[in-house]
């Protein structure tokens, strides 16, 4: 037992189920429950600037606080929700912060709650069209709408003027699992090509990406049997602003070729998780093209800003490329989770993918003019997630989604003014979207006590509870990461956070000559 | 554009927003919507019985209705739920109502829709602990308590009263994950302990289940790159009520390890989708553990009827098994998704799982004191799916959870009893849970008859949109499903169809005789 007073006995008057036949979803209590929930989502929204973004908390504090055996009985839900409130919330890192600058926000939007809510409650599992017609159906409309949001060409939609297309989208929960249902159609359509009895031939398969390349990339590789031999890290440098140099790519493969090996797949990224570099599409697919390689390409963060036209240059080729992955709950406040992958041609997806068990067969499904989503993931079961996003493009429209997109990078535009204006701090690579890598200049070529002095101030900050910054290495380089973009961060956030860092600069290294 | 009339023109006068700044997550915006959202919850609870189960629409249905290109311009939330209300409900299939008696139900409870709420609108992204310190641990204590409802063996909790076991587990979002995860780390084994240069060694490794097991099992040994021809299938019959007999099983691994093949990992199911079949998870283990096999347990459904001491030995011997998943989305009222893994020892799956970007490191997982999840699954990204968990245990208790379990089945053992009361009919395996298979019995052995019968009967039943079946194929025989359990069933419910299932079969066979 934890050291929380939640003792049952104090709510029992409000509590008379238990007389009753247990009815876990009777609508009066849905709504009594869901009415605190709310109260509580209110509450938080209105407090949480004020809490620690990053707790204080140490290893195992909530099982200090709450009793490790699971309850015998049953307890008001007003129990829960103390605990919830009393135990949970001090321990929690407040991603929904407006002073949370690490990573990249998990931005969210009052649509989109209400959409997740209302799926959650309908609770439908729409593996086939048949189990949940209009769950399928508007996540295909959703995935179309985003489409020509991002201006993608209409042989990655499922429905175009002409009507049903060859290629198409589904949602995954992560943009890992994008990759890896891709790897696995290229590494089958790579061991057919190349006459492999089974999958024998797996050993002589390899795959490409640049060394910025989120490292879930070369865990998907390994998760779909690749060998890790044949997982190339292309090297990256300052050259490039940390982008894929495409004429090294195609060296590589080119050199495995002609080692009697078998490209197969390369993973090019629009906006890196590290730095924001972004490769270049269509000289990626051009190098690719000549070894029949599968491209993917992931924009999981900046993808949501090629809405914008301004930014849409950056998917510039994706017409050549063979998927593509991004991921609204990212930076298109659409909450967790909610990645949108697109195929140019679905049936390679579903050969890899497909299942059909007796118990699920049906007339829609035998009939060939439904989307069976389940064939284009990895599991069977799949939540209502169209809902959310549909809700979002809905209610926002285009214009307020893309006033989003460029209130966070002028929001970021500014905080870079802010550190070139003082000369103890440097940019390190070019700002693409709404993230500056920035750190505190070497002095006199110090690069140990650069370090050393970036780190304390990374440590220092988080330690405030006034922001949380994460960091990342970039050219050997220790760098702070400042991610713009949580959804209550406003302009003053910003300049309350640069305000802090310059006053904790100057506690390490002293004023601005 | 659709024909649904929602001219925002109309709204107009109740939206305000665009002059000003545009805020994604304004405290009263998030309760207004959310307001409505809850009141849609509570309307759809109260009518959803009285809507046609399975919907009537043809495919492309929504693409009608709704507009095909996404809204340049922001519109009020109502005009997104007068859609959802007249466009989407309609085209739904209704697993939330108590007439739907398909599939497994998906079980949802208040408590667990209020805590999905909440950790949607704090949206976390808990991939290390430190990004989310209580969100990973209260994951880990609801983990621990429900291994403790199911009595699972100290070696799989993440804390016992000796502090941090070195087993544990995760919530996933799917059955196949945990699947595909726990195959990943046995292959890796396999290949190690077999001197593999690489993943060459990957064409001599077989893995194992019965023909009953999920669909999904095998989809998930392609993913992971096993050969398809080393996926072995074992047959079932009705001698062990379609269970894996664990002596067919020792002859198959102990044949394949004679021809130089390495048997890998043994998928034993608890409760199968198409019968409830029950695999005899100690014998299996036995057999697996002559050739060093990982076996793991699917009780996606039946493993929450586990909880209740009565159904309690379908888990004997799982002290011996290295790893068991069960869904708390399918029988334990916990919204999608949430399927909860178990392995005896995390290193071995972390081991095949972990990154190390930069950019995630940090004191508390370098410590090694904390949890990381992220090396427990496919991705990165991760919602806080342990707070709805958590409150279902919390609030309902040990107690109510089991009531829930016991109506189910004895609302099951009730429909069984009226089918073996009708001479028309027979029970086609034994009742396990909460599904009953059944057919109308052929007249004179004419098997043909009687599959076309049976399908008439489903097909007829499913139209009226009072009840929906699925149905499966047991030893050769066309069988109806009866799964019985959505949330708002209760025994008339259950009567009702069995009333209309009756009389649908006079119309089809005649009166019984």
């Amino acid at each position: 037992m934890g050291s929380l007073d939640t003792n049952p006995a104090a709510y029992a008057s409000s509590f008379a189920a238990d007389v009753d036949a247990f009815r876990p979803l009777d609508p009066d209590d849905v709504r009594s429950y869901l009415h605190k929930a709310v109260d509580f989502v209110y509450d938080y929204y209105k407090s949480v600037e004020s809490l620690p973004v990053l707790p204080g908390v140490e290893p195992g504090y909530l099982m200090r606080l709450l009793q490790s055996a699971p309850p015998s009985s049953s307890a008001p839900f007003d129990i829960a929700m103390k605990e919830l409130r009393e135990a949970v919330v001090p321990g929690m890192t407040h991603w929904a912060s407006p002073n949370f600058f690490a990573f990249f926000p998990s931005t969210n939007s009052a649509a989109a709650i209400a959409g997740e809510l209302i799926a959650s409650a309908m609770n439908t599992v729409g593996f086939t069209w048949q189990a949940a017609p209009a769950a399928t159906e508007l996540e295909v409309l959703a995935l179309d709408w985003l489409a020509q949001l991002l201006r993608l060409p209409t042989s990655f939609m499922n429905r175009t003027a002409g009507g049903r297309g060859t290629g198409g989208g589904v949602i995954l929960g992560t943009t890992s699992e994008a990759m890896l249902v891709t790897l696995v159609a290229a590494r089958d359509a790579a061991l057919r090509r190349s006459g492999s009895n089974g999958v024998a031939g797996i050993t002589r398969l390899t795959v490409y990406a640049a060394d910025q390349t989120h490292s879930t990339f070369f865990k998907a590789c390994r998760l779909a049997g690749f060998d890790p031999a044949n997982i190339r890290s292309i090297p990256t440098g300052a050259d490039t602003d940390y982008g894929l140099d495409p004429a090294k790519l195609l060296e590589v493969m080119q050199a495995d070729a002609d080692a009697g090996l078998v490209p197969t797949y390369v993973c090019a990224t629009v906006g890196t998780t590290s730095s924001n570099a972004v490769d270049p599409i269509g000289a990626v697919a051009d190098a690719a093209a000549r070894f029949t390689a599968w491209v993917h390409v992931d924009a999981a963060y900046a993808g949501s800003a090629c809405i914008c036209p301004e930014f849409r240059h950056h998917l510039d080729g994706v017409e050549r490329v063979d998927s593509i992955s991004m991921s609204p709950h990212k930076w298109l406040l659409t909450c967790l989770d909610c990645t949108c992958l697109y195929v140019r041609d679905t049936h390679r997806l579903t050969g890899s993918l497909e299942t059909n068990p007796e118990y699920l067969k049906n007339h829609a499904s035998e009939s060939g003019e439904v989307t069976d989503l389940k064939d284009m993931q990895v599991g069977v079961g799949r939540r209502f997630r169209g809902l959310k996003l549909w809700m979002v493009m809905r209610t926002y429209g285009a214009g307020k989604l893309q006033e989003h997109i460029r209130s966070d990078v002028a929001m970021a535009r500014t905080f870079e003014d802010l550190v070139r204006g003082d000369d103890r701090f440097e940019v390190v690579v070019p700002r693409n979207f709404a993230l500056v890598c920035f750190r505190i200049r070497p002095r006199g070529g110090d690069g140990a006590a650069a370090e050393k002095a970036n780190r304390e101030l990374m440590e220092r900050l988080n330690k405030t509870g006034k922001a949380y910054l994460a960091h990342t290495v970039i050219g050997g380089r220790f760098v702070l990461r400042f991610a713009v973009g949580s959804s209550l961060q406003e302009e003053h956030h910003v300049r309350s956070a640069w305000e802090l860092i310059k006053k904790t600069t100057t506690d390490i290294v002293g004023e601005d000559k």
